[in-house]
């Protein structure tokens, strides 16, 4: 059965500025959906920040197993309530994919639950992204490593929990390091955040790039959804598995709610 | 030099609640603070909820090595922006440690990225708590289990970050488990969660959970201050470590700040 | 394409015991090998101690996708060298599943480079496994939890290193916990540890047992090898990646092989 | 208390290489044992591969808190059953550093379960290392990042098990990366892998090396001692802690031992 990834684009850049638009035409969003697109395993749609709700309304989520994120200039215009709810279906079971200077959107931040800050410069240098976990479904079919010859650099420290596995550790030209591909698990959400992709190169027309991209949403997919993560239910006595009695004072009543 | 703790407690069943005013005459947070100046290592004060500012001003928090969060009945009460403070000064390096009903306090919920929830049952069943880490400093001194005879169940899954590592496993008469000892470091703060403390029960009276947390303060306790870790510092090419030339087209220009 | 799927039997209590071969008639390898058979994508092949090489050709090796260990009474009788041979494969990305007792087998002490020690009580007492990782794909499909009525006891502490993720723990009548399922990758493989599964209790003809079982197999396959993971090369300076000029003195010349 | 920490060096091209005699007249160990004792917490000794025993009989090792390890050239004529010996005492509690060549030592591969092997090239390029945990207290004190002007080049993938953190990143100049300082628990004992090192330039001359080495040291002592994680101990029946009753049949009699 298909992967339903949704590809959330900011779509700013491309409709104000020439070079971006040159590069990405249709939007960065939609070349990113043409990458995932030749694995017949994933159906690609897009979103973008302009549509209601951002194109992520109870019902797009909710058809949605894997989402994918690249945002920058507008992290501050995403409604919060939209955050939440992508959030909450994360946490749920729903793959989320964070792309390059996602780091700072509030999704990604939400989930990480830390500054996800980092160094910078934009300089058109060498990136060099080196596979340091090669068993990892996320590297699979990439040689050693691969170079992107224009690239924004990203530079150690990246304010991220440990995360569960390192994939990519990036070289750069001008000194830095910068641990690039990270997974991590919310909830029963799969988590990748993957560095490369400033907007003013040709990044999601790189196809090194484009089969880590395929590999990550199917990483990232879990065909099941767990809502109950969410909840804290009272387990009433006379129902506990093994039979016991109820002993000492209490502060709730029967089958009381307890406090959130 | 001293460990400068916080202990924080919400202060409210002791106020409301005989049974709890009963074991805690002079509050919660007075009790767990006794249990921790047993070490001469750690010197600790209160704050709760009612206090201006919930006894959290950027002043004390600047004064604190480690913070230990106790809160149940009002975690609502507590407001956004001081929690995002205390947020702030784990990140740069202030040491948390969170307990029980904690679990679904804002600030452990805003440094986890989960829902944070969990089964329960307040019957007043046995806790044994099983030490499966026994070299990880939080452990030690202790023996290879201790019980906890009357206390809250709390049953998994509990929807956390995968921990770092996992240092308490208890098992629960009425046939539950759970994860009672995490940690985790967000930024440089090292969090830890520890799962005993329902308000009934005369538990921060037990030594074993005394010295589990005067263990947890000396942990988590971080000498150095990381306020970088919150920036996103644009480093200029020219001041490259490594000599490059600036390459392709950009969206910055010279010294610019980045997106937010 | 199928997965293909080694069981590895001890077959020695199968032998000896008339309870156990009362209950595993065929052997408790043929036995696990039907529980994988019914996932269509699995195809399970069986190997015993008695046999040549204890069935673990390099040839029967190189054609093995995920091997499943069962072992008891005969660690010891295991040849060394097979277990070397064994550790290899994992290393180049065969998965690799060990049940219960296969905790003290040579090749996962080999893998995990700790004691792998833990406490045991032989009492036919109820074991009760929770998922606490609902959304790992080796839990899919299983509810909050699940009961074996009559198990082996396993109590912590488990001497095993910090697993990638924890999966399920197990609850013992007899009032002890132990984490009953871990995931570690070493080198390309994919190791799992899954603690049910003593000989004299009919755990392998249990359905939710199977379910792990093959999911633990659809997680374990990697389709990739990657024997250079054993490897340690000297990259010649003459072929650096990024043009550098030799300084200062050598141990080594030109193309030399470093020390192992 | 001071930490007793013996220095283990192989002391091999010391005594035949002219350029490692000039720049460690009195050998590698001495050298390190010299960073650090400017700790006034740690006591340092030192121990060699042509010592009785290497320098690790029972009684030194019974008196050391912390190993430092360094070797090389002679992996191979390290005996294997003081190889075990050391790696039974970093499971009872013994903190282990691993130096630079030392990730093809019998006992870092002994506790890593792995092939820990890597890509070289001895050009005397330079390495920078970055701090990517700048919370970690084995980066307590440094900068950002250090420099080393001339190093031999690590490059990944690097085929040791996941860490439980990362501390360190190496940017090479010929293009490589490399995780350059890894932490580990094997059974109670600390492991750090630390990458620099490298005979024939003086990297133990550095005193941000120094800083990192004696933190190691501080961060891997471990006051206490658990043999007990090497036992597999029989829990009879009628010592259960919660009482149960025998079911079912059994292989084992009584207080026997488990088979191993």
């Amino acid at each position: 059965m298909a992967i339903r990834t949704l590809v959330w684009g900011e779509n700013v850049h491309e409709q104000k500025n020439k070079v971006v638009a040159d590069i990405y035409p249709e939007g960065m969003h939609t070349q990113i959906a043409k990458l995932l697109s030749k694995d017949s395993n994933i159906v690609a749609r897009t979103a973008t920040l302009q549509e209601p709700e951002h194109g992520c309304s109870v019902e797009a989520l909710a058809n949605t197993d894997v989402l994918v994120w690249w945002g920058h200039a507008a992290h501050g215009q995403v409604a919060d309530d939209i955050v939440e709810r992508v959030a909450e279906r994360v946490w749920q079971g729903m793959g989320l994919i964070v792309l390059h200077s996602g780091h700072f959107s509030k999704i990604f931040k939400r989930v990480m639950g830390s500054p996800c800050a980092l160094h910078w410069r934009e300089a058109g240098e060498r990136e060099r992204l080196w596979v340091v976990n090669p068993g990892h479904p996320i590297a699979r079919g990439l040689p050693a490593y691969f170079e992107l010859e224009n690239e924004e650099m990203y530079g150690e420290p990246f304010s991220v929990p440990e995360p569960l596995e390192t994939v990519f550790v990036s070289w750069f030209q001008g000194g830095e390091v910068f641990r690039s591909g990270l997974t991590y698990r919310r909830g029963a959400g799969n988590v990748f955040y993957f560095r490369p992709g400033h907007e003013t190169y040709p990044t999601y027309h790189d196809d090194r790039v484009g089969l880590v991209l395929r590999n990550a949403v199917n990483w990232a997919y879990n065909p099941e959804s767990h809502p109950e993560l969410l909840d804290a239910p009272n387990t009433p006595v006379d129902e506990a598995i093994e039979k016991i009695e109820e002993r000492g004072p209490k502060l709730h009543h029967g089958r009381e709610e307890g406090f959130r």
